[in-house]
C-alpha cells in the first residue's frame, strides 16, 4: 500500500504545521504538494518537507492526478470555493474550522456535497481527537454521570493582536464549543444568549465573553472565552444527575521553588493539542486508505462533517445576532439531509 | 473579664451547633440560656452545654438581664421580630441567614438600627470567615489578578428533602452568592437573569439553577446552584485581566485503592464550613467585648450587617422574580443610610 | 467553671505563640503568668496579653498558688529541672518537644512521674492534633489501605541559621517522625539508618538527610528531613497491602498568572500547623478541666505523654550513633512501666 | 524514501503490541516479518499486519536481504544471542529490556560492537521518549531546581502472578530506574542498598522493595517498587538545592460521585507509556533512515545504548547481591570503551 498523497492548501501556521505533522509522526501518507498565495512561502515550506514540490495555482493542485487527498488551511474567506472545487473534484478534503464564513456558503457546500451523493468533507475541530475530551465523551456515553445537564466551559488565550474584533473571538474560539458541545451532549443547540462584563459598545474589545448555549431538551452550556489571559488554557466540566466531570490539567511535571507550587501552561493551541491535531490527520488518512481500497461500506471522514460544520456556522452567526441586538436568540437549522442523517442513527 | 453570656434562640441543627461551637471552642464566651418553640428540643440541647438553662419566652431570654448578646437560628419567618426585639433591648445580634424573608422586613430591621443609632445586628455569612475566601478576598485586594472581571461559581448539595422548592434555592443557598460576591468584587449587584436546564414549568425541581448576576461597572457571576449533587461542594474562580484565581480542594487526604486515585468530599456545609463557623462566633465575641469596654470607638460586630442582609434580600426577590418571568431583571436598592455607609467608606 | 490558669515558662517565638493562642482562641484557659530568662522579653509578652503577670523566678512561676498548668517553651536544655519541677507540684505540664536533651534524663522523668504515679506531662508533639494527621490515623485504623507496610515523609524547611548543625536537623525536625511514625504504624521503631547526599565529613551542613527507620514486625520509614528547602512542607505518605494514602496539598487557593497556575507554600511551621497547635492546646485545656473536677477516672493529658517524649529521645539518639558512625543502628528500649503501658492497651 | 523494513523477534505481549504501534502510528516503517518460538503465535500476529509474513527461523529472520532493522521482544535468556546475531549482520536492532540476564552477557555483546565498530543496538528504556520524564529532564538540564540532591521513586504495578520472584522485581521493574536516574543525575550508581518490609527469608514475596541508589558524588535516590499495589503508577520526584520537581499526575479526567473526587489510575504500563514506546519507535525509526541515507555522520540508535544497558545489568546484579547478603553493596563498572564513550562527552 503507497502512501496517501496529500496537497495542502494554505501554508500559513496552521498549514504548515499540518505538512509538519503529516510528514513526520503520521503513517501511510505524505504531503506531495502545497500552495499559498503567498507563493515563497509556499515554497519554503516545501522546501521542509521530503517529498513535496509547491504549485502556484490552488486548481491545479487540486485537480493534480498525483494528489489523492487536500487539507485546506487557507484564509476562512477562501475555504467555499476551494472545498466545492476538492468536492467536485471526487477528492476528499479536510478543511480547517470554520467551514465558511457565512450560514449560506456552508449550505452551499452541503448541497454539492449532496449533489456527488458521498460526504467527502471533513472539517478541522480538532477536539473531537483529544484524549482528554474523548474520556470525557465516553465517560458521558457510559452514563457515568448520569444525565448531563449543564457544562462549565472556559477557553483561555495568551493575547490576540491588536486587530481582533468581537466576532473573531466568537468565530474562531467559541466555535469549539459549538461543536464540541452538541457532540459530547448528543442534543442540537437551540438558543444563545451573549454577555460581557466589558459592553460591545465600548471601543475596546469585549474580552472575557460569556456565552451561554441552550441544548434541546433544556441542557445549558455556560461558556467563556477569553483572548487575553494568562495563558492557553481549556476547561471542560459537565454535570450530570449523578455527578460531573471535568478534564484534569495537563501539566507533566510539577515543581517546588520558592515558596510555590507551580505548573506550567502553554503558550497557545499548538502545544495543548498537539496530540489531537497527530490523531485527527492519523485517523483522516486511515480513513481514506479504507474508503480507497473498499468504497462500498466506507466514507473518507473520521470526525466532523460538513453538517457539523454548518451547524457550527449557524450557532456562529446566531451567537453574533444575540452580541449585537443584546438578546437571547433562537437557533434555527434546515432539515437534515439524508446524507447527514444516516450516520447520525448510531448515536 | 467574665464571659460574654449569650442566649441562643432557635436550637435546630444550626442553633444547637452554634451553642455546642460556643461551649467547646470559643473563647470568653458561655451560652447561658437557649429557648426553641419545641421546649424539649431546648431542654436537651441545654442539657448538654455546661451552664445553660433553657427558657421558654423569647421575649424573656432576650431581656433577660444576664444575657449580654443573642443569636438567632430560627425559622427565617421568625427572624424579623426577634432581630427588632434585640435591637430595641440595645443587645448585639448575630442572626442566621437569610436575615427575612422579605425586602420589606429588611428595611423595616434597617429603620430600626437607625432609630437606635449603631449597628447591633451581624447576619451569619459565615463565607466572609472561610480561610480559603479570605484569601481569595486577599488576592483580589492585592490585585494580584488584575481587575477582577468574571465569576464562576457552584454551590452543590448532597440532596435535600421531598418538600423543597426552586424559591428554596435561592432563599438558602443562592443567597450566599448574593452576600460574598459583592463583598468580593466590591460592586452591587445591578441585574440578575435566572435559567435551569430544568424548567420551573415541569413538576420536579428546578435543579441545577444557573444564576448570573451582573455587577456595576460590567463584572458577572455565574452561579450554578444544585441541590441534588455528589456531596456537598462550594466552588469558586475570579478571573481578572492578569489571572484568575480560585478556591483549592479541601480533602485533607489523597487515597489510592483499587484502580483510583480519590478525595472524599463531606456531606453537608458544617463539615466544609466548621472552621468559618468557629471563626465568625470567635470573632463577633470579641468585637462585642471591645465595644462593652469601649462603646465610643468600637462596634459591636464583625462581619455582614443589616444592610448586607438587605441586600442579599434585595438580590433574592429579584432573582426569584427572574425567574418566575423568565427576564433579565434589573435590582434596586434604597439609598444607603448614613449609619451603613460610613463603615464601608475604607472599602 | 473558672479559667484554667496557666503559666508559661520560656518567652520565645514557640512560647509566646503558645500564650498568644490561648489568650486569644482557646476556651476556658488564661495565661496568667510568664517567666523567661531575658526578662524583658516576659514583660513584653506579659503586656500584650489580657491578664499576666510576669515573673522572674521559673520556680516562683511553678509553685505559684493560682498557676494550674505550666506550658514549658524554654531551651531544651532546661526542660528536665522545669519538668521534674511541675512534677513534684503536681501540676499539669506540656513541655515543648524534644523532651530532654538525653536519653538519660528523659529516664529521669519517667522516674519521677512513676513516684508521683500519675502522669501529668505531655509533650508537645503537635502533629497528633493536625487534622490531616489524625484522618491519615484514622483512615489506617478504618483498614482503608490494609496493612501499612511503608510510609515517605518530607519535612522541608524554608533555611536555617548558618550555626546549625547535623544532629539539630535529627533532634529537633526529624524528631517529629520518631513520634508520629509509632503513633501511626502502632509500631516500634527498632532500627534506624542515616544517610546523606552530602558527607557528613564535609564542612557544610549535610542537607537533605535521609533517614530510614526499621519498625518491629518489618515496615520501614523512609523521611527526608531538608532544613534549606523552598519553603516549609510536610509530606507523608502511607503504602499498605491493599493502598496508600497521602497527606493532600494545604494551599486554599490555587492562582493562574502568566503561563503558570501555583499554590502558595508557607514560610514556617506556625502557618502549616497553626490550626494543630490550637487544638491541641485546646484539648490539653479540656482534659485538665475533666481531671481536675474528677481526678479518679481521668488524666491531664491528651496527646504524647512522657513514654512518647523518651521513645523520641531513644531514637534521635539512635540516628545520631548513625550518622556518626555510617552504621545502620539497632534501638532499645526500656521495659514500659505500668504507669505507662495502661494507657496503650487500647491500641 | 521506501519504508523502512522491520522484523520483530518475539510475538508475546510486548512484541505483538510493538509490531501493532509501527504498523498503525509509526511512519516510514512496516512490520515485515515476525518469528516467535510458537509458530501459531506468531502466524496470529502476522495475519493481523497488513504487510508482514511469519518466519519459522529467528535467523533467517536477521539474514532476510528485505529487512533492514530488527526488534527483539523475546525472554531476556535469549537476546545475547539473538543480538550478536543482529551485530555481527550489520542490522541496527531494538532489544527490550533487561538486555540481558548476566553482566557477563552484556560485556559479551559489548566487545561484538567493538569488534564492529559501531553503535548498532539500541536498549527499550523507553522512559527515557516520555514526555513528563524527558520535561524533568530538561527542567533539571537547566537548573530549575539547582543541584539536584535526591529523588524519591515509586513503581508500583497492578499485581503479577504467582510465580513471580523477588528477583524479578529488581530484573523486571527497578531496572528501569537504574537507567533513567543515570540518565537524569548525568551521574553513576556507585553503591546499592536493598531493604523490604517482608523479609526475603519469608516464603512470601518481598514487596514493596526499597532500593537506595547511591551516585557517584552523593546524590541518593530511593526506589521503592511494589508489584502488588492499587494499580500501575510510576512517581517520581527529584529534591535540588534550590526546589523539586516531579511527575505530575496522568488523569485526563477528574470524576465526582458519591462524596468523592477521583481520577482513575491505568492497570497496566501500556496505557502509562502507549506515548513513550510511540516516540521511542518513531525516535528509532527515524535514526535509522539518517543514518542509511549518510552512515558516515549518524548512527542507528537514538536513545540507551549497549553501555547503558550494561549498566543496568551491573547494578541489577548489585541489587541483588545486596538483597541476599543485606549489605550495602559497591557498583563496579568496566572501563567505559572508545566507541561508547563519545556520545556522552557532550552531556
Amino acid at each position: 500500500m503507497r502512501d496517501l498523497a496529500i496537497g495542502v492548501i494554505g501554508t500559513g501556521k496552521m498549514g504548515a504545521d499540518h505538512a509538519e505533522t503529516i510528514s513526520s509522526v503520521v503513517a501511510r501518507a505524505s504531503v506531495r504538494a502545497v500552495v499559498d498565495i503567498d507563493h515563497k512561502r509556499a515554497e519554503s515550506v516545501a522546501s521542509r518537507l521530503p517529498s513535496a514540490r509547491s504549485i502556484v495555482s490552488v486548481e491545479e493542485l487540486i485537480q493534480s492526478p498525483d494528489i489523492d487527498a487536500i487539507i485546506i488551511a487557507t484564509n476562512s474567506d477562501a475555504h467555499t470555493e476551494q472545498v466545492l472545487a476538492c468536492v467536485a473534484a471526487g477528492k476528499p478534503v479536510l478543511c480547517e474550522k470554520p467551514l465558511a464564513p457565512t450560514v449560506a456558503e456552508c449550505e452551499k457546500i452541503l448541497r454539492a456535497e449532496q449533489v456527488v451523493g458521498q460526504r467527502l468533507l471533513q472539517v478541522g475541530f480538532m477536539r473531537r481527537f483529544d484524549p482528554a475530551y474523548v474520556e470525557l465523551q465516553q465517560q458521558l456515553a457510559s452514563g457515568s454521570i448520569g444525565h448531563p445537564l449543564l457544562a462549565h466551559c472556559a477557553h483561555r488565550n495568551f493575547g490576540v493582536s491588536s486587530r481582533w474584533e468581537a466576532a473573531d473571538t466568537i468565530v474562531s474560539a467559541a466555535v469549539h464549543e459549538f461543536d464540541v458541545m452538541p457532540w459530547l451532549f448528543g442534543r442540537e443547540v437551540v438558543g444563545v444568549n451573549w454577555s460581557s462584563p466589558i459592553p460591545i459598545a465600548s471601543r475596546s474589545l469585549p474580552d472575557p465573553q460569556l456565552i451561554v448555549l441552550e441544548l434541546a431538551g433544556g441542557p445549558l452550556v455556560v461558556a467563556e472565552v477569553t483572548m487575553h489571559s494568562y495563558g492557553y488554557e481549556i476547561r471542560c466540566e459537565i454535570v450530570g444527575d449523578k455527578g460531573a466531570i471535568e478534564l484534569a490539567g495537563n501539566a507533566r511535571t510539577a515543581r517546588r521553588t520558592r515558596l510555590q507550587v507551580s505548573e506550567a501552561l502553554p503558550e497557545d493551541f499548538r502545544l495543548r493539542f498537539a496530540d489531537a491535531y497527530r490523531i485527527e490527520l492519523q485517523s483522516w488518512v486511515d480513513a481514506i486508505h479504507r474508503w480507497r481500497s473498499d468504497p462500498s461500506g466506507n466514507e473518507p471522514i473520521s470526525g466532523a462533517d460538513g453538517w457539523d460544520g454548518y451547524r457550527a456556522a449557524v450557532i456562529t452567526e446566531a451567537v453574533i445576532a444575540s452580541m449585537n441586538n443584546g438578546q437571547k436568540t433562537a437557533v434555527n437549522y434546515l432539515p437534515i439531509p439524508d446524507l447527514y442523517r444516516s450516520s447520525r442513527t448510531a448515536s
